[in-house]
């Protein structure tokens, strides 16, 4: 059964270690379990690997594990309708396409319909990368345009939407 | 006649495709036609040309467009009282004058005057653009501090001031 | 005696000029003087003799400096309890840590294990760094990560937490 008092599409957003993993996974755990956890990391690096396995030690018993470094909609597809699901995060998936140079715009509207759909409690994470200085280097200007519009398609269909500040949640929608 | 219910001014900060111009544009045409544009963009690359032309397309029929790179002040004075105005945006503004080598404490300090007189209803568009990294160069920093104070003494005299997170504003004052 | 109204310790965090230390000493000062102001700056450029000039010149009559750029839990300790104290920044503090090599944890743990503990009321100031894109170098990572953390643990032990925007407090907690 679906998490109906939480609304179908939580989408947590915030900025590097602001909490966001582990306030949705406080959320996520609300529902009975089992839940699962769509990892989107690639461990390209040791600073990445270390992240990862940081991430999972937290997580305990009554997780399920997917990776999907790019087929995020596959992924999400393929689980049982009314589970719980945590979706971790879209940043470092949208990155993963760009490394792939994939049609950018065409996976985010394929995503943001995918989670459109009447099924949930999902939980999404994306980090907010716009609010520093503009980037000296084209790539990561355009990275941060792709990331800006797509967390805002994926706000514009969510039931709430929280900005994580020093691990505390602010409402915004 | 100015919208009363939504305040003589109201400022709309945000990041980097959060959805402030297009906010900004649902406030403005909630007011009666015809309605004026202030664009401070200097179209010095393609980049930029791009983004004032998808800009230029989403807004319809009833815009005015005025362009004021600079002379932003200028710009406001010569409108009818009372006409809603967009303008986007200061950082904008604040780097063409930067640029020039112009005097910005003195080129801010005329601004937030104008804007603190009595006409309306303004919306104005701004970047927050503080909270990333220190800068590694000197002048990214000064733009830096320029721009959050510029911000600080608009959002001082504006009525309303919202963040953008995500495609959604946040009430701050 | 202690400002009960106002909560034990309030974090206030923001961006660069956010208006974060004006806002800490309004709040302040609604408390009987003499105030303490901890300064963890340390003014090794020109940019910063100049930034600590301006604070201590916006400070009055009232209020006691302390300097502590590494040591800020031996200069909480030594002050009066129920002093009202202004620490100012938390991030200034973590860069001088990070320079001198020392066990960030280990530092950050035991400082908020002091800021934890029933005296005040205290008003700590820091930045939030992690809104911008990731950065290059893995220095720069590592102190944004630290800082993140540093400020989720400080925000978990405070009464109230408001992130400043434009000079305009956002309450968080």
């Amino acid at each position: 059964m679906p998490d109906r008092a939480g609304g179908r599409l939580t989408f947590i957003i915030g900025g590097a270690r602001s909490g966001k993993s582990a306030h949705a996974e406080i959320l996520a755990t609300a529902s009975p379990s089992p839940w699962a956890y769509i990892a989107t990391a690639q461990a390209y690096d040791d600073e990445m690997r270390e992240r990862i396995a940081l991430h999972r030690s937290r997580r305990g018993e009554g997780w399920v594990t997917v990776d999907a470094p790019l087929d995020l909609v596959g992924a999400i597809e393929a689980l049982p309708n009314h589970q719980p699901v945590l979706i971790d995060c879209l940043t470092l998936w949208l990155t993963n396409h760009m490394l792939a140079e994939h049609d950018i715009e065409a996976e985010c509207r394929r995503l943001s319909d995918a989670l459109s759909r009447p099924r949930g409690p999902w939980f999404v994470v994306s980090n907010e990368v716009g609010l520093g200085i503009v980037p000296d280097n084209a790539l990561a200007r355009r990275f941060r345009d792709a990331a800006g519009r797509l967390n805002q398609h994926v706000a514009a269909v969510a039931d709430n939407v929280l900005m994580m500040v020093a691990g505390l949640p602010l409402k915004v929608k």
